[in-house]
């Protein structure tokens, strides 16, 4: 979507080449259970995908911490397993308990999966960054986002959240075109997914890669970074002024390999990124870094909260920077912190 | 221990300045359920600290592996949870469940703590070293361990492992000096316990940091780094041939700060260590490398496996290294992939 003639979003500048004194800021997760609102409108879903099914809803708490904070971008308010769901592979969410899907650990399974079929769901979505295209002011930006195919495959084969991601770890040293089969499944349904986010509206895209950090080297280059890069190209082709943000947690001393091999163009950090990874390693390449405060330190606030935001604000000057969490903020957070940060951030001014 | 005027054992040649053309070879958690003799000792045993508790049992267990692979160094089976165990903090292992532990949130919770009542448990686990001295061939290196003060520390305020190590890094953010009273309660009782274990005849010891890579850098700093350098001192003036190997897990890019800032005489890599980081990034430190095979490629077996493990060894070729997982051996592993790979390792020869 272009700017219409319009000024560029302050989201959007630090993409087109600017170092701004404040740093646009949003926080992973911003829509969420730690807002009294979210908690409103998930009770009157029901169940969580319904939430994120429901246009009306979706887009409701979508906006609800822009209206609060007014944060410098939106992040559709989806989850990353709308990807299998869409492709056949029902997934439920128990209260209290993460997803649950019916494992998938073969070829033979891959054939259960319906590509085509994708289009329902995913048309909801797209409905849903409709909405919130008319109703988000006009300054703010948009995030569209997609989990990287290697994330979303862990949990499609594990058939939940695991600590080691052993089932896709093993499928794919036992048989890796299988597995190869199954990540290019999500390669297309990835790039189709964030093609339509675009074309209704978004802005940016983050693809999430929260397991990018358990991987050895090759399986690492594999599995995240050329299915990265395949995904990036297309949309670079599609739709080439907006911009793909990359977010590979735990992926340490390789996230530069990272950047420079998938051509992102923006690098979220985590929490445990250091500073000189930060404000140094990327020097090189022509990328915009996102990052990277500690969620529980948000959790925890006073006085530290202010001196760690003021520290990494010190740390990027001069750098193109977007300020954000190393992580998603947790539904412990004290509203009232995000709003200090908020401020904290904006004091640069 | 001196080497009594013998020839110094395999394992400790590279920290004595030799890069060997075979390297040493261990694997973490060698003792352990994939091994059936391992589920035997366990059951007779009943419950796993009792195992733990128990000189006979727990020399077996660590002898069982070296019985049928001959690894270059054996590892006292315990568990890091022994020390909160001895200080007080009374440790519950349920079947098919992690540890278990009445947290302990705040500083009036450490008075409940018994320091000196720590002997007895540690005197059990000395006479545990004491039998395996005898018991094991003389060119077989014996490693003591502990859990590092942060790593233990998660679990005694957490009650039970945790995806985030939250309660202990919330602790940490709001009471700083009374969550480091805590880290120096642990400091002083694993000095302590290394101590003894070097003096009932460990050779090596290790530090199990495995949830060092949680933290932002100014917590590693304080949290990893520090008490890790206390430890290490402590241990240099009381045995100062005894080395110490330091395992940051998900330390990523600040692997290489730890270690010049703690003085470990080895770093264990984790899983995710790329290869350069592996192979050049230590160059200026006086360090032994020691790492860092897929656990689950053990699993998977095959042609792959040996490919991977050449390519670790021509990548450490001419370096001071220990050849090792990049994590604990996984229960499902077949015990002849381990044959498979010691084998593999010593084929160099």
């Amino acid at each position: 979507m272009g700017d219409g003639g319009s000024v560029v979003k302050r989201f959007l500048r630090p993409f087109r080449g600017e170092a701004l004194r404040v740093p646009p800021v949003w926080l992973m997760r911003q829509a969420g259970r730690y807002l009294p609102e979210y908690r409103a409108t998930r009770a009157e879903a029901g169940d969580f995908l319904k939430l994120c099914y429901t246009p009306r809803l979706a887009a409701e708490v979508t906006l609800q911490p822009i209206r609060r904070y007014g944060f410098d971008a939106a992040i559709l308010f989806s989850d990353i397993l709308v990807v299998p769901d869409a492709l056949g592979q029902p997934v439920r969410f128990a209260d209290g308990e993460g997803p649950r899907l019916d494992p998938i650990r073969s070829r033979e399974g891959l054939a259960g999966l319906d590509l085509p079929g994708t289009s329902s769901k995913f048309d909801i979505v797209a409905e849903t960054v409709q909405r919130l295209r008319q109703d988000l002011p006009p300054e703010t930006a948009l995030i569209g986002f997609c989990g990287a195919p290697w994330t979303v495959a862990t949990y499609m084969v594990q058939g939940q959240g695991s600590p080691d991601q052993a089932e896709a770890r093993l499928w794919a040293y036992r048989d890796p075109e299988g597995f190869e089969a199954l990540i290019d499944v999500l390669v297309a349904a990835s790039i189709d997914y964030l093609d339509r986010q675009v074309k209704a509206g978004a802005d940016c895209l983050q693809i999430f890669d929260t397991w990018a950090g358990s991987l050895p080297d090759d399986e690492f280059d594999r599995w995240v970074v050329k299915p990265t890069r395949t995904i990036r190209e297309a949309l670079a082709d599609l739709h080439p002024d907006v911009p793909v943000i990359g977010f590979p947690r735990g992926a340490g001393a390789t996230a530069v390999w990272y950047v420079s091999e998938t051509g992102v163009d923006g690098i979220g950090c985590d929490t445990a990124t250091p500073p000189f990874v930060m404000s140094e390693a990327f020097d090189e390449e022509d990328v915009v870094v996102q990052g990277n405060l500690d969620p529980l330190l948000l959790v925890a606030g006073g006085a530290r909260l202010d001196e760690r935001v003021d520290e990494i604000l010190d740390l990027m000057e001069g750098k193109r920077f977007i300020f954000n969490l190393g992580h998603g903020i947790v539904p412990q957070t004290p509203p009232e912190h995000v709003a200090r940060l908020v401020a904290r951030v904006r004091s640069r001014g």
